[in-house]
């Protein structure tokens, strides 16, 4: 930890970056699990994506939604929708001046809630399961919005 | 405010943290209209929110497109392609060292613009009520973006 | 650079300010140029938008879709899915002390490659031109994600 600077040498900061880290990630999956489909069930939304199967017809075939395809983007609006707060709130929270312990409670229950938000999703687990996990995620959030509010408030 | 790290503890901060806050929680309650209109419509979008309309096709008809679900989820995605640029410009531009007074005003009117921009969206209210708020929030983010690059340009 | 507070007074995050606003402002280009298209196409989402052409149903024929204008939005969805994901990583990054020539080699190419994604996307340019670019953003934003978990994981 010696190159980091002083802001961020400090427990809170570095949980925040690891929890923010693994998160965005988990967000980018979606990217890839989005491909993995496209071209599993040759669903795309551009033609120059569908040359190499073909010229005119044969290949507009392909230029369609598909039910799974269109689930994975549901999921990744959703993780964008919820991680963008997150992102934010998390960063003024963890400069807030939480104790480690609590400031580790909300970074810990927000990634595993968005983990199993995008595990309901995909499976697809049985409502209310996914509807659970999204409501952590927003508990955790408000929570830690109204500890900046609380140490900073300057309207 | 003694427990704020250094960083932080000067008042433009503070107003970022403040306002920031502010419109990612506008932000986030997006979700909880769009919920809303999607139970009250009974308009779904996956098989597994409606197994309790009973089974089979009784249930399938909530799979459906609803035109005020629809104009919730343009107006929330409306917001994260406009308040992802402002978290992000806004905090280099609350470190680069503007005057308080400035700093307040831009965020200031940032906040109420994406306010008045949810209102014109959902009500909704005749235009160009919806596209002036929008451009305004543009414009405030285009005036913090300049101040940063004029601070710090470094190519 | 004089009131710039302690913390952003050192080059790498002066690299990491300049590139995140470049990116940013570009991402915000997306919903200039997907007005422009609504307009040039006259094809609109909302029914307050288009009681300027008239009313009842010849104002009605223009709230449709447009091939064009959904592939604006399609990249302007694409730019939130993988520029939020930098303006956390790349932040933690350039606070976990990397070197600049590094970090600069970083911001540089993932601008680049999304500048290129746009163009390859509105052109359009043949694939893997827009898979290519995207691939080379994803890189780049976990090779920081690497960095950041290097210098300071805390789970």
């Amino acid at each position: 930890m010696a190159k980091l600077t002083q802001l961020i040498d400090n427990e809170v900061f570095r949980a925040y970056a690891t929890y923010m880290t693994i998160v965005l990630l988990k967000m980018m999956l979606m990217s890839f699990i989005t491909a993995y489909f496209r071209i599993r069930r040759k669903a795309f939304a551009n033609p120059e994506d569908v040359v190499s199967f073909g010229k005119g017809e044969s290949a507009k075939k392909y230029l369609r939604t598909d039910v799974d395809v269109e689930r994975v983007r549901r999921g990744h609006l959703n993780d964008l929708e919820n991680i963008v707060p997150f992102l934010g709130i998390g960063l003024l929270y963890a400069l807030s001046g939480p104790e480690l312990s609590t400031a580790l409670l909300h970074f810990r229950i927000f990634a595993g809630a968005r983990i199993l938000h995008t595990i309901a999703y995909l499976t697809p687990l049985p409502q209310p399961g996914r509807g659970l996990s999204w409501a952590v995620g927003c508990v955790v959030t408000f929570s830690m919005a109204y500890k900046v509010l609380k140490t900073g408030l300057y309207l």
